[in-house]
């Protein structure tokens, strides 16, 4: 969706080291937008953008129009339900719809051999992987790990809307959930480390937790509330200010 | 779905006559029948299925089992939703995705240059048709005339299960319709043909009449109840014993 960091960035030069060439799309999808959502207000900036992507070797970008990829009489969606419930779904239910269509869309346009997705967004990197198996698409789909700020912010274009003390506060998110993941992976419970997992957001100055959960790596199923013996990770989400943050982590055994 | 018919074998042949290598697939997709539907006792008849497509030079026919197209954690789901309301998706309101889904899984399988569909199911043809352009699907989708039986009942698979009483009324139908449609065509109004076209069913022997509406060739918008002076047909469907019956006839000024 353009607005890049260095998270994209990671996912350019990924494709680089194992593609012959590489395309990137940079598309505000207004249909993964609620009409209470920041559509019109999303961090744009294309000129920037496209040179960073050249600077990174990507050697082609793509803008479609919304008019290219939703002219008049547009009307077919996709759903991945079970995968979309949950989590993010739950807040934002025609989100996961909007980004499966549109991926669907743009690999079918571009017809990639394989497509990189960013753990950032592992609900949406699982919809996508589920997507393109169920509707056999002939693409491999490959996750990417999350970049992160100095002090291990997930980075996200909407960070820039924090304030300087929001963006003080959103620095906790992700040594709290780490933290909670290196107590289950050490064996606690996961219910007793949620409970003090989401103790600690409130008390560092997070005003609401949407979501701090523990759930399968592999289909999302939510885990716990005992010790936790499959691949898993944990997911939080939060609104500070008018901005929402999402991260998550995996459960490791052997860190 | 198999239990081929000469309507069936003239996609074949319309596709052998302007493609090099023709596909068909057989296979009764579970997820285009409700419950209370006919899945299992669908007529099947693969042998002489198979004889038959090769007698009109198809070149490979593709029966994949329902474990092959929807394997387990199977979830992934597309609708066209404008298109899918009315009509048959009155009374058959999961029928369409069923249709879109499996059809785009067949299409990303094959990965042919065109495909070819019969007329019979005139609303499932512009939904595939929609389908493909929304999701930018590289294939080209062609309509194929409806084939009918010496008396004009449009030919299809469940036609088996009609009584021999019943058969004989169901001749009716088509008669009943392309009445309906000349006289619009020279210039009635489409409400006063339609009355007069539901009278004749039911004074035929048809016992009840699920709908007959002109609508739009293009896009299925529902037309009258005045003259019309664009591209339609006249659509039609009824229950008789326990068979369900769809037609549907142009209405052509020039004719």
């Amino acid at each position: 969706m353009g607005a890049l960091h260095a998270g994209h960035l990671s996912l350019v030069r990924k494709s680089t080291t194992i593609a012959d060439r590489t395309v990137a799309s940079i598309f505000i999808n207004p249909r993964q937008f609620s009409p209470t959502e920041d559509l019109e207000t999303y961090p744009r900036n294309e000129e920037h953008d496209l040179k960073q992507l050249a600077a990174q070797g990507c050697d082609l970008v793509y803008v479609p129009s919304r008019d290219a990829m939703y002219p008049k009489g547009y009307q077919t969606s996709i759903v991945v339900p079970e995968l979309s419930q949950g989590l993010c779904g739950t807040s934002r239910p025609h989100f996961f719809g909007g980004v499966a269509t549109v991926v669907c869309k743009l690999l079918n346009q571009c017809r990639p051999d394989l497509a990189v997705f960013g753990e950032k967004d592992y609900q949406q990197l699982l919809i996508i992987k589920r997507m393109v198996t169920d509707l056999d698409i002939d693409v491999k789909i490959i996750g990417s790990a999350i970049v992160r700020e100095k002090d291990g912010l997930a980075m996200s274009s909407r960070n820039a809307y924090l304030s300087s003390q929001d963006r003080a506060t959103a620095g906790h998110l992700n040594r709290v959930i780490a933290e909670v993941a290196r107590t289950i992976a050490s064996g606690a419970r996961a219910d007793e480390a949620l409970c003090r997992g989401r103790a600690a957001l409130l008390s560092t100055g997070f005003p609401s937790i949407d979501y701090i959960e523990v759930r399968s790596a592999d289909d999302l199923t939510l885990l716990g509330p005992g010790v936790i013996d499959q691949p898993a990770r944990v997911f939080v989400a939060t609104v500070i200010g008018k901005t929402r943050l999402i991260d998550n982590w995996p459960i490791d055994k052997n860190q």
